[in-house]
This record gives C-alpha cells, structure tokens and sequence, in this order.
C-alpha cells in the first residue's frame, strides 16, 4: 500500500482492519524516494471475500494512494531480523554451523551470547528461529514481511 | 514494544502517537516466538519530554506489556530493502559494484532490471538509494528500522 504520510493515516488503516475482526500479522512501513509518501507492507490471514471488501474500503481512504493484492501474483519476499541466542564455548561451533547454513551474519559476540542478522523468506527465518530455540533466545526482533512483483521479461 | 496480539491494539497505539500530532516515521511489527505477542518497532521524531509521556500512555494501555526506549542506549540497528532498478548492458557493470560494495545480494536479474535485497542501518540504506536513483528505481519496499540492545559483556 502507498499512504500520504500523514499524522493519523495509520490509526485509520490499522482501524479499518480492526473493525472487520482481522488480526494483522505483520506490518512494515518506511518511507519511499517520496518522503511524502509511505509504503506498507501489510500481512493478513483471512476469508478472501472479505478481504476483497477491505481492500475497497482502503481504497476509498483520502491518505491512502493505492492499494496492490499480492495474493495471486508471483512476488519476491524477504524479511529481516536480529536475534540473540546463548552460548557456551560447548556450543558455539554448531550455532556458527547453523548461522553460515542460513546465510546469516554474526554481528556481535560476546562470553555469554552471539547476535545474528538473518535475511530470508518468513518461512526460513521461522526454521531457523525453532533450530536455534533449544539454545536459548535472549532477544529476538523481526522487521515483518516486505515483499515485490516478480520482474517481468 | 511488546503488545498483545489482539485485533485493535495497533489501531489504538497508532491513534495515541496522531492524538499527540507525532508522526511515525517507520514501524514494523512481527510475532515473537510466543505468538499471541507482536514486538512492534517504532521510529519517531519528536520532542523529547512530550515522548515521555507518550511512552507513559501507551504503558497504560490494556495491550501493551513492555516499552523500551532505546533514545539514549547503545543498540543495534538494521533495516531490509528490497529495489528493482532499471538496467541496460552499458552500467550494468557499475550497478553490481555498487551491490557489491555495500554488501547487497541480487535476487533477480532481467534484460531490463536488476532486484536486489539489502540489510544495513537505514543510513546505509539511504545512501544506496541515493547512488542508484539515478538510474532509475522502478520499484522500493523497505521495512523501517528494527533494533536490539547492545550485548552486555
């Protein structure tokens, strides 16, 4: 979605689904080349008639640009985080092992703990958050899905 | 932040930031790995002590479990962007250096444009953008900025 970035615009988005009884999942909003302007990415679960109908009434919002439905479009989506896991000289090796698997990034090391920075799709960030659970987690952030249309040929 | 994942909560949070006339520059919210609880990251600009009192109120609302303010703590930062560029053979040369230098991955390469992911500090982020702008962005998602605390030793 592309939104006027305006005090209020988000209350009024995040409202509209709030009022249907959906539960957003994730959202990611920054700022595009246009600082004026806003992009969200807006991840939702639900029945698609009525998601049809909140995207009507999305649309029909004075801040809000436009509204794409990447639901039957090939995309490309990524997401982001930063997670703290524990560690012990025991164990260290097979956390390294696990982080260079997954093309992840040590970003600080310290006696008692490793930060990593993971880029994937959600799914692969979930499989590497439920490898490394057993360790221990001591901080663990994700930014949300953003996702883009496929490139055409 | 740390919220309830209730439908409305960010509605609520996102109203009490307009209700004070502050903008939010940048939000991503995801699950942690307790699902029934988001961390929401929010980045605002804004005086200091009308910021006090916003966190104060959002401490007060029935979702929300835990603000931390990281204004004046040692963090770490990263923000993920996904742009497609406009290529021809002639810079596409000068284009994967760039990729290259600030540590970028290509995701997708047509005859016409290049896909690239990025994680760095969202200045980072701002300077590519500012690099490659020039040869035109057809499209820029980005997820705003996530943060943890440093690791005490």
């Amino acid at each position: 979605m592309f939104v006027e970035n305006h005090s209020g615009s988000l209350s009024r988005i995040a409202g509209l689904f709030s009022s249907r009884g959906y539960n957003i999942t994730s959202l990611a909003v920054a700022e595009t080349e246009d600082p004026s302007v806003s992009r969200m990415t807006i991840v939702v679960d639900g029945d698609e008639d009525v998601l049809e109908q909140v995207v009507k009434q999305l649309n029909r919002l004075i801040d809000v640009i436009k509204v794409i439905d990447f639901q039957n479009e090939p995309i490309i989506d990524r997401e982001l985080t930063l997670i703290r896991i524990n560690i012990t000289k025991a164990y260290r090796h097979e956390i390294i092992t696990l982080v260079n698997i997954f093309g992840g990034k040590i970003i600080a090391v310290t006696q008692t703990s490793i930060t990593i920075e993971l880029t994937g799709t959600s799914n692969t960030i979930n499989d590497f958050i439920a490898l490394v659970q057993p360790y221990g987690i001591k901080e663990l952030v994700r930014t949300g899905k953003i996702a883009i249309a496929q490139a055409k040929h």
